[in-house]
Parts: structure tokens; C-alpha cells; sequence
């Protein structure tokens, strides 16, 4: 008799064979309005089985392909640095067998942990990030390791014209200038989303998406929601276009599924990861 | 003192001089993923005396229609087969009586009880389907009688060209396919109803409204939310082009309130059932 | 040891410098379908922390402003005619000090109590009302103050075109054709609204919300949801054109936080109204 | 076709041949902290199909009995007084026939009017109220019409000696102290009920039961819960001793099912409602 | 990289050395009332991780047990004998493998596929029975496969005094009567069960724990709650006796997650499957 | 006009005169299980007004108390050492001032904090926990500063018997075997609570009260819920024995308002908090 196994659907056995590998992430520590985003990569596998595998938008079937859902990490709830010590360590695991990972957040602070991961591959990474907020605090009531800035956290690594944001509706005064001086921030939407794709052709691109660039009104399941996002078929053909370039590493972020009690948000999630899989994967089978 | 009685929002007490008659289906046996539809003609018409009877979009009042609510049919739980056979027995018994029958889902396979009492009457019929799902499956788990093969059964009927999908934006390939070869199979939206609706004037047609069909944004209350769909504006213009048609029955189904805590769901259906009765009764006064 | 204090995001602690003025009504005993907007500014005031106080839509800040928050009424339920008088008692006491009154509802019917101060300082004031419901019911079920009827018990006040509504999608035929002849009632949406802006330039304007003028997919949390309305920034850009007028109070209402339990409609209120205070109170820094 | 028609379940179809006669009063305009009782009618007749009619308690048979529904009062929300003469006129029309009316309330005011009729019919009555909270307020914010003052305005009708209070575990210092000196108030629990049964025998009895008195792990869906209250067993078996008795008439009140999302209380609702009936009914087949 | 597993908490990983094999059975198609108990076996699994693997009660440990978890059974929703086969199935390979089947349901129907095979391999076997219901319904509108027939459906294959039921207390007149002369039937609560375990020390039983015998205070996340129910500690005594008989196969039933919000109810049943597991897992480490 | 200004019912405005001082830590970073304890103080201070200042249990009304509500601390997400800091900080402010701490969680770890300051003004100090779990894990997944290690931590700093613990009835076992050695631990209920009043006459005296330890019948609203818990009336009369006791600052915890939606948990924590400083402040008038 075999063991009870469940992963996103459509996932496969072997991570050897695979050339994707999801991971969640059950953490929110430093969420500082509504937490709950630990339980979003359990509500994503177990929802996901309310989707189907293939996808008309791209006529493409998960079932023709090859990607691992390696669970959950066991993570110290209240030590920040532990966790994304973690998190580095699951995302180079993956990375140092040629593998692209694919984290389920958990708070977006996580991403932190798997970019330093992917900088250490790759020096000439670019990040593409879709979210509702800027990201760019430089420290939370004195605290440098929070969600509110995690992108901050990146500039610090890559420093400036690497980072392309997308949606940003939200944030302090001097987050939105600063990112006017040192990153490409878009404001409220994502209008020169196909302008970057062509100027990042042939580049190494992580990708991280907090969930929150959605409207509310499709994705209320998330801690802070704000009005005025896009919608899903917005984010659809945007995620499209990510098949242009070279993905070397993805997250997903922010669903909070406590906050959405019909299942909608867990849903889209769920649908816009089997998107993402089919699309970077596409070349990769 | 009189007996307390609840139907339907401006129904009247009379069956004889009603129209239209509406009866609620308790139903959602073979629900594969969420239950909850058996609750629909309840809150339905709890919930309609939160909307008014005028219709402002298209300027007529249900106080002036004769219309009749039955209630809802008393069905074995657990025996799809004499459900079914409950479900044909009571619109053959408006549909002899030159009445049209409308039925208030519960899950999308009742909608095959009602329809084999139309085809019984209505050999020529016409059927025009708005749902997310093909619902095209042969079997679902070895079983031919479930929702998600609702349409392939009504195919199994009538034959290829004779039914009209749209706003289809979930399913197996193999039933895209099929929607290909044997349907008027549109994918995503409305695009293209305008177009059917002058195909089919004149002929007999049977309206089948799975509300999943609107984005889960304006209805997260049904069993398996797609995003993606269509907005209520667009659902209600198209809905009023059903006016042009000769509509001999028709069913709204796949509500289940208690996915949707804020009752936007319930209320949309309401208003949607509100203009249906409009709409379709009007020359029938 | 400072005593614990609450007030709505970035307002200031002193009465005398400020020069909008919000104050809170609990009130929804008039309700007829579904009551709970008695914790509405309660709600507005603890989830204005999760937004911020600089807007990037007009690149303003709460910081730089001056307003105060006042706390909410202590009403005696049941009384109608005691909670109305309460009502402007409080208004009148901001307006006799010039300032601004901002009424953060309960239901709609406060407008009235708020209305009757501002009315008794401008005799030449007109109103303009977003709303999804005319509001212009002579009574409902006998009553004449009620939520139903507020837009009617101020015409008794003001008369013919002196009110400009919005977004009406819902009400009684008698209630659409009173509009027609009395009121610029403005069917469905905000068309119409700019030209209406240029209209009232340089007069004393009330501007009432109920926030149910917006779609309840982005506001399901009010007590009578109506499909069709307008989008969030629909609303954001016609909120913008106020600052084109002279207004001298305004209020927001039906927020009913207990049917939203992702607690996105009071996020969304909680926007509107910062955005309502940057518009209103620019001038008047 | 019959028409849709729910009642209580048991309840027959005759009201001429029926002893005790139901009614709903979907009113909480007075309602000082949350409201929602107004709903309490609707779902009990809607949930009693969720036990049984026979009590093996009692091994008795609501099928057996001649109990009539006359559905809900319909109200005009926010005139206290109004209302409250709305609820005399039910009740006059029900005793004048020499029939029990039974009130499903709506908030604990509305047994004023209820006892109005009663008192009128019968000046000698007495009452037994099981409740959590006191009800002895003279005013709330100045109002003497508030759901915490109708046992006072009850005893300004029938005055001193005439009121048994049972499970009283909430209310201000000076409730506390008249009912030392006027009711028989006796705190926390049922202890002395069997007592004032056997002073009662041969009187006519007035019986009032706010469902708070319940502890409220079995009843959380009111709206003020005060633990360490009386457990359903408790209740029952008090409940049971009121067949010795004389009752002309009775209520229950104050379940608010909005806030008991697992339907629990609504459930208990109906269970005391089956076994009241059952009593109270007994001798009178 | 390791496959991602969930089991109930403390399952290890082989079949082989286990000797009490635990799956879920995900069906509820005749429950008559509210749907839900398909989420059991899932939510059970996931939340059992919020409980400890030591039992402070009975000083055992689940971590010192082999046992294992199967996951749930694949069903077709809407074919009632088929699932049934299907349980029966699974059943009887394990008690083939002389193990003992754990079934977590499911709605209590589900009980007579397990009870097949156990009754086919065990021919003497006796049931106990703790439920809040009698079950012994001959049929359910017209259907005898019904969650409300499920006792006799086992009546009708084992006969008279074989059954013993605890904690009864709702059910048609004519099932107690049934009960009193062919089952042990014993009402209300769980006086006798010390002298039934007397009783049938030394013979095969069969144990079926329809969670709803709990108080729905402690248990509100059933249907069909029933007030005056057994407290957890009761159970949990009771339970304790189970260690002294020869239990071949057992069940726990009708949680319904979804409507206990808090979770509680899914704790709970977490807590006595642990229990249950120690005791009757005990002997045979 | 006065300020908006919410405290816990019944405190006053000057912290001068106040012999206790409540303060909020909105805290839950180490919480494994669910979340959302950090909501607690603030529900606790707005449904505090559901209930009344008067205690019918006591004879006592917070009206004639002098109490301070100093609000809620700013605390960094996500840095455990730092919020630990803040809460030392702020009880040393009010000890230092001769008045009673009393700190209201958020989780458990928070009296850490707290205690620190306590002990560093009474060495002496013995500390009585009422408690679900026992909290003596030496570290959780390596972190030694977690909820489920606070009662370890303290005894890291007092030593053997010192501590008092009731309720017990969750732990792995070793921290059972702990608690038999080092702690005077209680399991499951209150019994031997008097005795231990009575050794702890005359001397210093920490009260820790994590909610949990209620029976999650009346206390649903926690992250980790335990059935087979203490009634509300047990904990109530163990809770005015305290009275006897010189108690130097206290806390209550773990109330978690999400998980109750009735808001009975939240009803329970406020009444609870009232008797405490009632009792605990009686002769310091």
C-alpha cells in the first residue's frame, strides 16, 4: 500500500528528472498589520486540486511535465535570520543542481532568503518584481529584516538599475523617491511591463511576485489589500511574457488564505503558479 | 390570519394565470470538490427581498409579471438517477401545462432532468450554455451522471451543432477538443453571443446558466471559482439579447452561499434570475 | 505616561488648528435588510493603520495636514429623531468654529441629521450623491425617516435641482421618475459627473457616499450589495474633481464591516476617506 | 401546484384549530451592542428541519399536535413605538380567539409588546423570565424603550411581587438592588425555580425566555454572551416543570444566528422551541 | 530530495510493521442536512499537527506506536454503492493483512462498507455505537443507503442484540421503539457503557464514534448538532474502557470542519483519534 | 473638544493615581501553530464595552477603582530580543512607580518580558501559571525563546519550586517528567489550586493566566485549543481566591480573536480581566 503523498497537482515524483522545484515557505514573523501567510503553500497544494492541469489560455498540460514539489521547510518561528538562512540553503540546494526553484511564500521577506541563493549564481541577476508596495523602507520601527523591505534589502546587493517594479500603489513618500532615483518603479499598473521584457532579453531574471498586485477584489486574501490593482488578466498575459526571457529563479507570495473565506485568492494562486510552471518550464521539459 | 409563505420576489399565488414557474433543486450529490449548491433556492429567495422588483436596466416591474414559485422538490440525497427523474417529472408538469419552467440549481447535472423533459416536448431544440467549465468530461471517476459531465449528456441527446458554450475557460484538453468537433465551443468570454442569437432566432431554445461563469470577483459563491470570467455588465447585456430568442426553459445553478459570507453572491443571483424572469416572460404577460 | 489614543491614521490631537473635522456616527436602526454599519467608524479608525498617509495618486501626505478626529457619538439606539439631533448638534459645533464636519456613517439616514446644520449655515448649498439606491422613497413602510428616504427628506429641505446623484442602479419606479423631474439623477455610473463638477464651481457644495456606489466586488461589506456599480478608480478620479469645488461637509456611509471578513471594503474606505481629506482640505492647510 | 410554503416544522396548516399560534418579530432597533436578532425567526423555521419533530425528552410529537405559523410581522425599522403597537395587535388578535401566542423574538423588547395584550387579557398575570442580564435599567442613554429596560417597564405595569427572575448574572449595581427589593431576582443560576413553580401553580404565567440565559459555549450566537450561564440540560429540565403551570403566553428571544457561524444556537433555538410547545401544549390537543 | 508527505501526526512509514492502518474516506452524498464531512479526513491530517503525539492521559506516546496512514480513497461522488464497494475494499485488505482498519469519515454511512468486510471476516462481531442519533431509519425518502439507515443496514445483516447504542438522543419516534426491542439502545448519555464493556470482554467488537455523541459545545463542527450531548471527558473515559475488549476495526465520524471556524472540533477529533490509537493500538506495539 | 480616547471599560485618565496599569503587547511572533494573538489587547479594549464595570460576583464595580489603561506598545515584528526589551521596559516604568503591572498578551512568550522586570525587583518571587501546556520545552526547533519555552525560561531564572502550574494537560513527555521534579505541576484541572493559596499566603506572588486553559467551549478563540479544559466557574473561583494572595503584576494571554467569530472568547478574556482587577486591586483603593 503506498504512502498518502501530496503535492501541487500535476507534480511528479522524481526530482532528479525535474527541472523545477517548488518549496513553501510557512512564515510571516515579521508581518506587521495581519498575519497568516504560513499557511499559503498548504492551502495552495490542497486547493490546487479544484484546478485543472492544462491550461487553455496556453495550451499547455502540467502533465507533460517534469517538476517536483519538495513540501514545506521546517522553520524556527521568531528567529528572522535562521529562517532565511533556510531559505538560501533549500533555493542553493536546488540551484547547485542546475534546477530552478520555485518558492511559495509566506510573507515576501522570504524572497530574501532565495535571491541570495540566486545572486550567489548568478552576479548579473535583474528582478522583475510585481507588488502592490514599493518594498524599499530602509528599516520597520528599527527593524532592517521585515517584509516592508525586502527590496531594499536586494538594492543592497545588486544596487541600482537591476530592479524593475510593477503595480507599486502603496508606500512612504521617500520609498517612491527613492525609487525614482535607483530602481525602474512603475507606478499603480503594469504599463512598460512589455518595454522591460525586450530590454531584459538574454539576461539572467529572477522573478517575485507578491500576490498583492492583484485587486482586492479578485485576491482579497492577502494582509494588506489594496484597491486600485490589476486584474487577473492583466497578470495573465504579463506572466505570459516572462516566457521570453531566462528565469533562473521564482516566487510567488503574500496569499494569506485565513482572509478569504470563499477560496478565491487560494484559487488564483493556484492558477497563476500553473501558469508560471508552464511557462518557464516550457523550454526545459 | 393567513398561512406564512415565502417564494421568490414578486411571485404571485397563482399557478394558473403564471407564465413562468420556478421551482428550486436542492441538489449537489456528485459535486466533486465543494459542496454547498443544495442551499441555493433558499437564500435565493430569503435574499430577493433585498432587491426591488423594478428593473431599472431595462425599465419593467415584477409586480407586473404573473409569475409562480412551486418551492423546492423533496429529493432523495444519495440517488442521482431518482433525483434526476424527480427533476424531469416536475417540468414536464409545467412544460404540459404551456408554461416555461425555471430551475433554480443546485448542482450543474440537474440541469439534465430539466432538459430531457424540453427535448421530450422540444425535439429541435437549441441549447445555449454560459459556464467556466466545458463540463464535456464522458465520465468522471467512472460515473457518467456528474456535474462535470452535464453537457456531454445533453450532447449524447441532441448531437453535434446544437449547443452553444461560451465563456469556457476550464477543462481537459480532450474536451476542448471535443468542444471543437461536436459544439459551438467559445472560450474565455461572450465574444461571438450576439452572433448565436441571431443564428437562432425562431428556433426552441433551452438557456442553461452556470453563474460560475462571472468572474469570481462579482461571485465567489460557487464550488470551483475561475478567474477570468465575465463582468455582471457584460452577463446582463448579454442576457437581455435573450429577449430576441424563444426561450421554452431555462436554469440558473451552481450558487452555494456559504462560500460567499458577504451574500454579493446570492444578491447577483438574484438580480441575474430578476431580469431572466423579465426578459423571458415579457411577451408573455 | 500618555494616555491610549486613537484616532484615524495621521490625525492631529489639536481641535483649535485643524480644519477638517471627523466624527463618527454608530447608528443603523433604520436598516431594513441587513444592519451592522454601527461599526463602521470603529472599523475605519483600527484598519487605517494598514495604509499609509501619503498618496501616490496625488502625491499628498497626511503628515503635512492638519485634522482631527473627534470620536464617534454616544447615540441612543432606538430614537431616531434624538440620533438625528445629535447629529447636527455635533456638525454645528465644527461649523460654527469654520470648520469642516466629515461624518463617518452608519447608515445613510445620518446625512439627514448632518445636512440640517450645514443647510441652516448655507441656504444656497446643493448636494451631490454617490450612490448605488435613490434614497428618494416618500416613506418606507410608513416611516419617513429612514435610510430608504434620506435623499428625499433633504429635497423637502432644498427643492428641485439642487441635487446631483451618481451611480444609481437600484430603487422603486415612482423613486427613478421623482429623479427624473426633481433631482439630476444620473442612471448606472459617474457619466455626467465632470460636466456636473463645472456646473456647481464656485458654489457651496454637501458631498454625501454611500459607499455602495461602488461594485461589490470591491465593496462587499455594506448592507444591500448591488452588481453593476462603479470601480475604485472610477471613484478615485471623480473624487480628484472635488477639489475643483467649495466643499463645505461631506460624509461617508454604509460601510457595514461585518459582511467583509477579508476586510477589504473598510481598507477601501479607509482610502477613499484619506483621499477625500488630502482633495477637501488642500487649500485649507 | 401548491404554493411554497415553510412554517416551524410540525406546524399545521389550520389556524382555527390550532391552541398556540407562532409569529416572528424580526426587530433589533435597540439593540445597544450588536445587532442581528432580527434574523432569529427566518432561521429558526428555516433550521427546525434540521431536528425532529418527536421530543424523546418528553416522548412527545410535534405531528401530534395542532400548532399554527403565522410567519413574520413586518416591521417599520426605527419606530420603537410603532413597533411595539405592531406586536400588541398580533398578540390581541391571537388571545381574543383563546389562543397561546408564542413570540419568536427579535430583541427582548419586544416581549413589551407581547405583554401588553397579555396584561390587558389577564391583570392578575405573573412573570418568569430566565435571562443573563438584570433587564431593570430605567433608561439607556435616556431612552426607556431599550431592550435593557423591559422587565422594568414591565414591572411599571404590574408592579411589585410579581416577576421571578432566574440565571441573572449581568447588569449595573442599582438593576442588582431593585430587583432585591421588587422581583424575585435570583442570580447566577436556575436554584429556587422549582420553588417559584410551586408558588405559581394555579396563577396565570407570563414566560419570557432570553436564550442568553444559556451558557454561552452552547449559545454563543446573542448578542452580549455572558459566561457562566445555565447549560442546555439545565434549561430543559426547567423548561419541563413549566407543564404544572399555567401559561397564557410566551417568547424566546435574542438569538442572533449571524454570530454563531456553525449554526449551533439556532439549533438549540429550535430544540427549546419544540419542547415549549410540546408543554405548554400539552393538555390543550 | 524527499517526496512531501503528510500523514496523521505520529504515522510512520511502513504498512508492513503497522498494525493499525488509518484512511479517510472523503464522501458525504446522503447527508440530507448540511454537506462537509468530505473535508474530515483531510482537515484531521493537517490540524493533527497542533497536537502533541503524548498523551498526558494515558502517560502513552504515538511515537513509540507503529501505525500508518493510507491518505483517503479516490471516490466517485454521486454513486453510492460504488463508494461503499470501495470502502469495503480498502477495509478488507487490510483486515487480510491481520490488521486493524481505522476509517475516518465521511458521514456515518460510510461505516457500513467497513462494517461489510469486518462482518465478513468476523462473524460474531457485536458494534458499539456512541452517536447522537438512533440511525435505525428503514429509509431516508425512499432510499435505504442513507446516513440516517446506516445502524440498520448493520441490524439488518448481524440481528438482534448485537448492537449497542450510547448517547442517543434524536430520532423518530418509531426508531426508539425499534431500538428498545433489537438493539441496546441507551438514551441520552453514556450510562451502561461500563457494563457493556463487562458484557463483551473476550468477544469481537466493532467501534463506531459518531462524533456528533459529543456535546456540540465542544463539537459544534457537525450537521446535525444536538444539544445535551456527552462533555469530552466523558468520552474520553469511556474510551479508556475500550482497551479492555478485542476492537478488530473502528471509525470516528460527521466532523464537519467547515462549520466550526475556531477549529476547535477538528482538535477534538484530533485528540480521541490519538486516544483511540493508543488504546487499541496498545497490545500490540 | 475632546480627543477620541478608548481604554478598557471602566479606566480612568490619570496614571498617577492608579495602583494598576494595563498595557497591550500586540505579539505573536513565535506562535507555531495559528496566529493572532496580536489582536487580542485591541478587541479586548472595544467589546469591553459589552459587559458591564459592575461584578455581581464580587459585589465590586470598576467605577469606584482607580485603574490605567497606558494603550498598546510599538513593537518590531520580527526581532524577539527587542520586543522582549519593550515589554521589560515598560513593566520596570510602572513597578518603579510602585504600581501592578498587568500585561495583556499576545502570546505567551510576552511574560517573559514582564517578568524579567518583576524579578528584578522581587527576587523572591513564586509564580503561579494557569495554563493548557505546560510550556517547559528547552527549545523549539532550536529556538529557545518561543511560546512553548516561557515557563523553561523562567525557571532558568528561579529555580525549583517556585512555580505553580494548573490545568496542564498538553507537552511532550519529558517536559512532564520536567514539571514533576522542578515545578509543582498540576495536570488537567485546578485541583490542589486552594492548598497552594495557602503556601503562597504572605509571600510575592506572579499570576500568569494563558487562556487556554479554559475549556475551548468557552474559549475558542486560541491558536492551539485543548479540550477536557477548566469551566469559566472554575477559573472564576479559583480566580477571587487570589484576593488572599500579595500578587505584584500579572498577565493574561493567547486569547486569539480570529478564531471567534462570536466574539465569546474575546467576551470571556474582558470579564475575566475585570474580576482580576477587582480582586487584585481591592485593597489598594
Amino acid at each position: 500500500m503506498d504512502k498518502y503523498i501530496e503535492g501541487f497537482i500535476g507534480s511528479c515524483d522524481s526530482y532528479d528528472e525535474s527541472k523545477i522545484v517548488l518549496y513553501g515557505v510557512p512564515f510571516d514573523s515579521t508581518t506587521s498589520f495581519r498575519p497568516g501567510t504560513r499557511f499559503a503553500s498548504k492551502a495552495i497544494r490542497s486547493e490546487s486540486y479544484g484546478i485543472e492541469t492544462y491550461s487553455p489560455y496556453l495550451d499547455l498540460d502540467l502533465e507533460d511535465y517534469k517538476f517536483f514539489d519538495s513540501g514545506d521547510l521546517d522553520l524556527p518561528f521568531g528567529n528572522v535570520n535562521r529562517v532565511l538562512d533556510e531559505i538560501e540553503k533549500r533555493a542553493k540546494e536546488i540551484l547547485d543542481d542546475n534546477k530552478i526553484p520555485c518558492m511559495i511564500g509566506g510573507e515576501h521577506l522570504s524572497t530574501l532568503g532565495q535571491f541570495r541563493a540566486i545572486y550567489n549564481k548568478y552576479k548579473d541577476i535583474y528582478v522583475i518584481q510585481l507588488d502592490a508596495h514599493t518594498d524599499l523602507r530602509e528599516d520597520y520601527i528599527g527593524e532592517k529584516m521585515s517584509h516592508a523591505c525586502v527590496i531594499k534589502r536586494i538594492w543592497d546587493i545588486i544596487g541600482d538599475n537591476r530592479i524593475y517594479q510593477f503595480g507599486i500603489r502603496s508606500g512612504l513618500k521617500e520609498e517612491f523617491e527613492f525609487g525614482k532615483k535607483h530602481t525602474f518603479l512603475h507606478k499603480f499598473d503594469l504599463e512598460g511591463f512589455s518595454k522591460a521584457i525586450e530590454e531584459l532579453k538574454g539576461k539572467k531574471v529572477y522573478f517575485t511576485l507578491d500576490l498583492d498586485v492583484l485587486d482586492p477584489s479578485i485576491f482579497p486574501g492577502t494582509g494588506t489589500p489594496e484597491a486600485g490593482g490589476v486584474t487577473f488578466m492583466e497578470l495573465l498575459n504579463a506572466v505570459k511574457e516572462l516566457g521570453k526571457l531566462d528565469i533562473v529563479g521564482f516566487d510567488i507570495n503574500e496569499l494569506s488564505p485565513v482572509y478569504d473565506q470563499s477560496g478565491v485568492s487560494t484559487a488564483v494562486a493556484c492558477k497563476i503558479l500553473r501558469e508560471l510552471i508552464l511557462i518557464i518550464g516550457k523550454d526545459r521539459l
